[in-house]
């Protein structure tokens, strides 16, 4: 389907929502109460990211977008070209160096009545923020204290966790199982009592030089990716595996990955600190995570016109 | 907080939504691309219905709705009293006399760049339309056909499903699994294979006049609970238990139970007929459950004014 024109830079100046087919500024960012998007969670998104008016690995995203679709019997009336088109053209007119920006598809309403997904009309919303922390700049600094909470994450025998979805509530409900005992957030653990993921992040251990983190039952990040790659350039050992509560609590280094922040080392485990912090293992992580982003081969630089 | 007058029957002819603290028109029913509701499926809700003017167990689902809010750390400004107007409201509104009846709170959106669900200003919707069937009436009578799909419904490990919830990703899915082997609608399984729900139902099977339902793992429905009682009043038998995918297949009638049809006899279970159709307990439960909708003890009539 033709995009509208890309409108100026900055004409939505501090975000922009790609909506209906329009740019449009973010007080339209609406969608209907029926959308089974929303009434039944029917949805799938992504997010990729824009530091200093480049996009970080943007292939990457539009990628996983097109297979969580495809899963999901969803589709968009957008080529992969397109996509990135409209993206970009968010990106400029919400005027964003450093951005969030979200493409999200939802099933949409079926006719009056009808309850048969096939019969509804997909939708897609594209969207372009301020770039989002998954942690406040002190937060980061003084050291996130994470929880583990007993709460399972959803199986993958119930939901795929490789389509990226909303299905969040054992999360924000493991985010206040945090708050209850004074933490600052939190990850859950699958049926065998292994660390999965937190809200919006994947979780890494590091123990005498070794990298651990979860091979199954998590969401494939993009970010938690870039440091898989990173650890076999800087030589670090790796080990992709069942990743026991236990085994997270007795880490030399505990970090986390999300396009929220891209490796963002934890301080505290349930309130008990992890010396060194940051450890010598996560600080070559973020270095490497961030210097990625002066790299042409990661990057896609925004037009914002003349 | 004080609810807006009512405004006059029929004003938002075909159906009415209250939102932001008014009543206004179906086209109105939007809410925000940010809200956690959508983002996270942050959200309960629960769905009462109308039937020839009156209200139907309406203090049940204000019952479920109020214990679904505290479980969920979610809250509406109004009390029991002031969410029974609006819903009487957006039915008298709407002009219906058959209607589906939703009350929904999200959790909103927290201030710009925070993670902290704590500080989002929680919203509610409420909701008025033509009363809906989980599946059309020719298709009641010809008989659906059930699949039986090998997806998990998600376990109560992550999802407290006595929590009316938005997440069907997993029932959605199984429609479509139900669609392309060429059947009506589906139910899922739980982790040990034991039958659980469908999208949007109970399941029930009856098997020597005795009738089985899923125990735990599954929406305590109203309308299930409607026909628990039913068993008692009527002399029925009852197991409320694990129910087996082989209980189900070898079963003399099955039935699901829906506040989107009440009582809705199976026609066939993966293709496979299940005479006699209707079965004869399915038709005593049938009957007793639109009985009761002439039960003063159970109705609420609405005042659809001069």
């Amino acid at each position: 389907m033709p995009v509208p024109a890309t409108p100026p830079a900055g004409q939505f100046d501090g975000g922009c929502v790609f909506i209906d087919g329009a740019y449009a500024p973010l007080s339209e960012a609406r969608i209907s109460l029926f959308d089974w998007g929303f009434t039944r969670s029917d949805v799938t998104y992504d997010v990729a990211t824009t530091w200093k008016g480049s996009f970080f690995r943007l292939d990457a995203h539009i990628d996983r977008f097109f297979s969580s679709l495809q899963k999901m019997h969803l589709a968009i009336p957008y080529s992969r070209d397109e996509l990135r088109e409209i993206l970009h053209g968010c990106v400029r007119a919400g005027g964003l160096q450093d951005g969030y920006v979200a493409m999200v598809c939802t099933r949409g309403v079926p006719p009056r009545g009808a309850r048969d997904p096939r019969m509804a009309q997909n939708r897609f919303y594209a969207y372009a923020l301020p770039y989002v922390w998954i942690a406040s700049r002190e937060k980061q600094l003084s050291g996130i204290d994470l929880h583990v909470s007993e709460r399972q994450r959803i199986s993958p025998a119930s939901v795929d966790p490789t389509i990226k979805n909303y299905h969040w509530m054992d999360l924000v409900q493991s985010m206040y199982d945090a708050y209850d005992r004074g933490h600052d957030t939190s990850c859950v653990v699958d049926a065998e009592g292994n660390v999965t993921e937190g809200p919006g992040f994947n979780v890494f251990a590091v123990k005498d030089g070794r990298v651990f983190t979860a091979g199954r039952g998590v969401l494939e990040g993009i970010s938690r990716r870039t440091v898989l790659e990173l650890c076999g350039t800087l030589g670090i050992p790796l080990c992709v595996g069942p990743l026991s509560v236990d085994a997270l609590r007795g880490a030399d280094e505990v970090f986390l990955t999300s396009s929220g922040g891209g490796v963002l080392p934890i301080g505290k485990i349930d309130g008990k600190p992890l010396p060194p912090f940051p450890g010598p293992i996560t600080t070559r992580l973020y270095d490497g995570y961030w210097a990625l982003h002066d790299d042409p081969a990661y990057n896609d630089p925004v037009d914002y016109g003349a």
